[in-house]
């Protein structure tokens, strides 16, 4: 398994992307399709208020079965009532009937602001052309779901026989900047949805479950996963491996391309009292406003470290088998800080990515997350711009 | 009850503030002191490191009695072991040797770095005459314990025949800015300790628990109420209700005094299932980043708090009843958005204090939190600076 230096999709699998008039400049529209109807898996937002692509996409993830699907970005098609999902089904219909295939067989995704009807004649309109224009390049289709990434973002590995493509887009998680983690996953591998299911939610569980930006859970995040089986059968466990490999890459590239962000934050708790509390308590640093503003500016602030593990109230911690290293530099032990090179430190800091290692000394629990500093950047993306 | 116009003490307290030498400039010692032995209560940080005075002080409160509070700001003494509790101690019997009072009727508090050691010398060397200077003003003692607090914060209320006093410091959470929020409550009530605890802990239940400027929890958070009882008894329900005022008013300047922070921000969930998941839903808006950068930037982003009540993945809540306000103008309405005046409610989002009223519509819960705006300024005072 070794990642490939310029994306590919596996057998089968094409894209296209374009303008469809939602936005006033850049691709609005992508269409990902399968020259055969591919076993398929997929985990949503968790949000009370999920958008109407999600709500319908629940109800086609239970045939197991995909084709294609079709993202819009700049209208989230989110808080739109029945009519929202109706025009998220036609959004769907109109892909399937582009494709000649059967509606339900395409999901749909749509990303940006929350509140607004979605424009889907335009869709419709823009379907036609965009269906004969698919080609085999993924990083056409990561360019038309972008919103505030500053990047498409895309990439691939082989798997024995056959090729793992993920394609994402993230930065924050909601409207104004219209950013919500939308990633697909498209295998020529041959496995059965059931299997697919089980590999997906392993693999998320340790990946993009564990990538927080901004702490703010948009109502749109979707993660698919197509498997056409063109290449023939792939052993489950090597799959989820690849799986694994694939979408811990492109979780790094979404941290790191999170609003305003300047560099990728690792964070690695060993030594918990179980698993689950390893988790709870990297999140815990990875999102601790604190923490991330050290990062940005770059000062060995070890005090936030041990603030940050004590606020996770529900977790066991003993405070004096607190342990930590900050870009592998060693600068808490048994609770107390322990002398280091500063200026040295402040140098590791500015690098990419900044790794913090916590360890509690307490069991085997082990866990990491992924974010990004916190920088004039998110303010301004955030603050400075409305639009609905 | 009414709040006094310029904050003043109950009978038999007084206070005083000095440089003693830890900070470059600006006090960083204060006295508190009773003419009596007070009755007692506290409650501390929840954050499993807690700082050695909060070690100590959890012990000295079991007394149920207090007559001093001393506190210094710029070190914490929080990550020092055993020594860091010794040098606590030194403190409190420094401070009870210079009022000719016992050690274990005077509380300590620290502020500021973490893991650096307190240097007790320079604030036994102050004491004498700190405890010669005691005098009236609460604001005096209100300056010698702030950090990046940009003013000193006293308020006080009469209550019957008695005076309620509070002097507090917040800001941010923990060092470089030294922050932390610490209050003191004094009054010439006469009320005994289980009294006092059973009222405070009413209080702050629905006041300082109800605050978060960053989500991140100090490790010194404490707050003491002493009641030298010279004006006579007050009945507790009365005492209760003007001490939930007082720690109100306490908190609206404290979160309005947030690092960096242009406006105070509340927001009111009424609806909800029960008290606790109000509580959590109003936590979960005042804590988003992208609701704290929307009231920042002026523009009433109305996706963002269907998104933060949607992410409340563990309190119940329909998508369809949910309604909001911003700044008194309705903009959500069985979860959809509603027409409003933009313009207009612009305007209204840069007045302090900005209110974001949610209603869920599912039951009797009700709660109310206090935040601030995130800026460039939180961005500043936290990557910028560091001290240790």
């Amino acid at each position: 398994m070794s990642f490939h230096e310029v994306p590919r999709f596996p057998r089968g699998f094409r894209c296209a992307s374009t303008n469809c008039g939602i936005k006033p400049e850049g691709n609005d529209l992508s269409l990902f399709a399968s020259e055969s109807p591919a076993a398929a898996a997929a985990v949503f937002t968790r949000n009370h208020v999920a958008g109407a692509p999600v709500l319908v996409g629940r109800e086609l993830i239970r045939g197991g079965r995909l084709q294609a699907i079709v993202v819009n970005s700049r209208v989230s098609n989110v808080g739109t009532g029945e009519d929202g999902v109706a025009r998220a089904r036609r959004m769907g219909a109109a892909a399937a009937a582009a494709l000649g295939i059967p509606a339900e067989l395409v999901l749909m995704s749509s990303t940006g602001v929350i509140g607004v009807p979605l424009p889907v004649e335009k869709i419709e309109a823009a379907l036609p052309s965009l269906a004969r224009g698919l080609q085999d390049d993924p990083m056409v289709g990561a360019e038309g779901i972008m919103t505030t990434d500053t990047h498409p973002k895309a990439v691939s590995l082989s798997v024995g026989p056959a090729t793992l493509t993920v394609v994402g887009k993230g930065s924050g998680m909601i409207e104004p900047n219209m950013a919500t983690m939308l990633v697909y996953a498209f295998t020529d591998a041959a496995l059965d949805a059931a299997a697919l299911d089980r590999a997906l939610r392993h693999a998320v569980h340790d990946t993009l479950n564990m990538l927080s930006v901004d702490t703010d859970t948009s109502t749109s995040d979707t993660c698919v996963l197509l498997a056409n089986g063109l290449a023939g059968p792939v052993g489950e466990d090597t799959f989820e491996e690849a799986l694994r490999q694939a979408l811990t890459r492109m979780t790094e590239l979404l941290a790191r391309d999170g609003e305003g962000a300047t560099v990728l934050l690792r964070v690695t708790v060993a030594g918990a009292a179980d698993g689950d509390e390893a988790r709870t308590i990297a999140k815990s640093l990875v999102n601790s406003p604190l923490i991330k503003t050290m990062v940005f500016g770059g000062d060995p602030n070890v005090g936030r470290v041990l603030m940050a593990v004590g606020k996770c109230f529900a977790c066991r911690v003993d405070p004096d088998r607190i342990g930590a290293r900050i870009c592998g530099v060693g600068v808490l032990e048994a609770g107390e800080r322990v002398a280091f090179d500063e200026a040295a430190l402040r140098a590791l800091l500015r690098t990419d990515p900044v790794d913090i290692e916590v360890s509690l000394g307490l069991g085997q629990g082990r866990a990491r997350a992924w974010g990004c500093d916190l920088t004039h950047g998110y303010i301004d993306e955030n603050a400075a711009y409305y639009s609905s």
